[in-house]
């Protein structure tokens, strides 16, 4: 499919929830004045369901909830509302496996920085099918790029503050297609590995299990908590400490993780060749099964459920 | 005015031209889809008209391509089609003085950060009363705090693009205004001074004057470049290098410039007072007389006059 086929998709599958109006995805407009647009000032997260029922929504709504205190973002929105208006626009969908974006913005401004000056929040609530990865990724994985671009780090807002303001994301990812590859690992200004352009990153090294540390300048991924907790139940040797980039060069099994892509292993890094299959990658392949496992367990609590 | 009625009154008096269609603000709206809205991924201008002439508008395009080819974005507007729009919508607000915001962003996305998946930008044009500062300001300065916060530095794709990213930008404005400031000035990381949240920066110490060069990661203002030809016509003694806090800290006169502020003066800087009239600041005096000449004379020249 071309980029026209695949909005037209989009637009014909989602469904959007603005400010507890459900609308059309063409018709799901925002106002030009709205922080979100003009200065990217806005927050969000993205989950999924599964037989209709919401995964790790708890988690999202706190970093949510914290994302916003981060940038002293006045939330006039509660909880439950934004619970019962999430659940109202999967119900509409009819979708038991969804894709979910929820974004609150500052709102609309008479046009100055200062985040004083808005009167309500705007929350929009995207729901779609949830994006197919084909199994065939899962097995045979990705190639990733290293790319030396600004990440916005440890002094700035945005590192723990998941916002809506992902230029430089953008360009990383630009930047790593150029090279042939799927996606981008973004490097610190101390050198350092931080994080990809929408997922936290794993290496393994002599059986050995490393993930940089949120003082990296990293943003706290909710599956990268959930393989944490996997490491500390199952005894899997974990190192958290800063990665540099002849560290992650030498790696025997590199994965990612992000709420929409799971587990996901690498097959390329830079060019240089993992490995073919998930059965070169052990670690990667027992920590797939157990996050798994995770999912289900998080599935049949039903604590989202909407059916 | 609270918020509600500054707001309410943009509402009234901007117009607004979304793709060619002339909009009330009011109903000025884009897709949540597009990837300004959705990542920050736009560039913009700001400009302002007087006696019906768009002041520095070559200056003001240049940069946006400019903006738009550091970005890598796809550009399928052209030129002539932005100056013919943007005249329509000033003839249209009957506004012979106008605050003039031009934003063309990458355009709607299926929801992936690859800026290749897109197909057509999206270019809005807002038109609105010149914001008004009042005389006072300009003859007692404004107050400004130095904030440590990340600006997005050289080998980020922002320094030199003027994009819709600009979220630290809000967050150095919100820490001056908690101390008592008017606005800020951020200091990138290896500790010198950059711009402020929307100006540039300059400072008069023993007669001379100094701002940071481009390499300090600096957007190329327009009023910038005007200043700099000013003093190079004028002999007034300029040093462009990188500008420490305790250099700052001693300076007898801080001015700031921006399309729509011009040339400002700074009465406090971290609280510390620097003089209380205009009259204090003879090298500040002398650039505002010599600046109003350069603007006159471009509104003379008719250039991109739409009466």
């Amino acid at each position: 499919m071309n980029n026209k086929e695949k909005l037209s998709q989009l637009y014909q599958e989602a469904v959007v929830n603005i400010n507890g109006v459900i609308t059309r995805a063409e018709d799901a407009k925002v106002s030009i004045f709205d922080r979100g647009f003009l200065y990217g000032d806005s927050i969000y997260e993205v989950t999924y369901s599964d037989d209709k029922s919401i995964l790790f929504f708890d988690e999202h709504l706190d970093r949510l909830y914290h994302s916003a205190s981060i940038l002293n973002m006045h939330f006039f929105i509660d909880r439950e509302m934004i619970i019962a208006e999430t659940i109202k626009t999967l119900k509409h969908s009819g979708m038991g496996r969804a894709y979910i974006r929820i974004i609150v913005t500052r709102g609309e401004t008479h046009i100055t920085l200062d985040p004083n000056s808005t009167i309500k929040n705007n929350l929009i609530i995207i729901c779609k099918p949830q994006p197919h990865f084909d199994d065939l990724i899962y097995q045979k994985g990705i190639k990733l790029s290293l790319i030396e671009i600004t990440v916005n780090e440890i002094q700035g807002p945005d590192s723990h503050a998941k916002s809506g303001n992902y230029l430089n994301n953008v360009m990383a990812m630009n930047e790593a297609i150029k090279l042939g590859s799927d996606d981008a690992i973004m490097i610190n200004k101390k050198g350092f590995i931080t994080e990809g352009t929408t997922f936290n990153v794993w290496m393994v090294k002599d059986g050995i299990l490393y993930t940089p540390p949120i003082s990296s300048g990293i943003l706290k991924g909710i599956t990268r908590e959930k393989v944490l907790d996997i490491c500390g139940d199952h005894k899997i040797h974990l190192i958290k400490e800063p990665i540099s980039p002849d560290h992650i060069n030498q790696a025997d099994e590199i994965f990612i993780t992000s709420s929409t892509k799971g587990i996901m292993p690498v097959s390329h890094l830079d060019g240089r060749c993992l490995g073919n299959n998930i059965e070169d990658w052990p670690i990667t392949k027992r920590i797939t099964q157990l996050y798994r496992e995770v999912v289900i367990k998080n599935k049949e609590s039903k604590e989202y459920f909407y059916g």
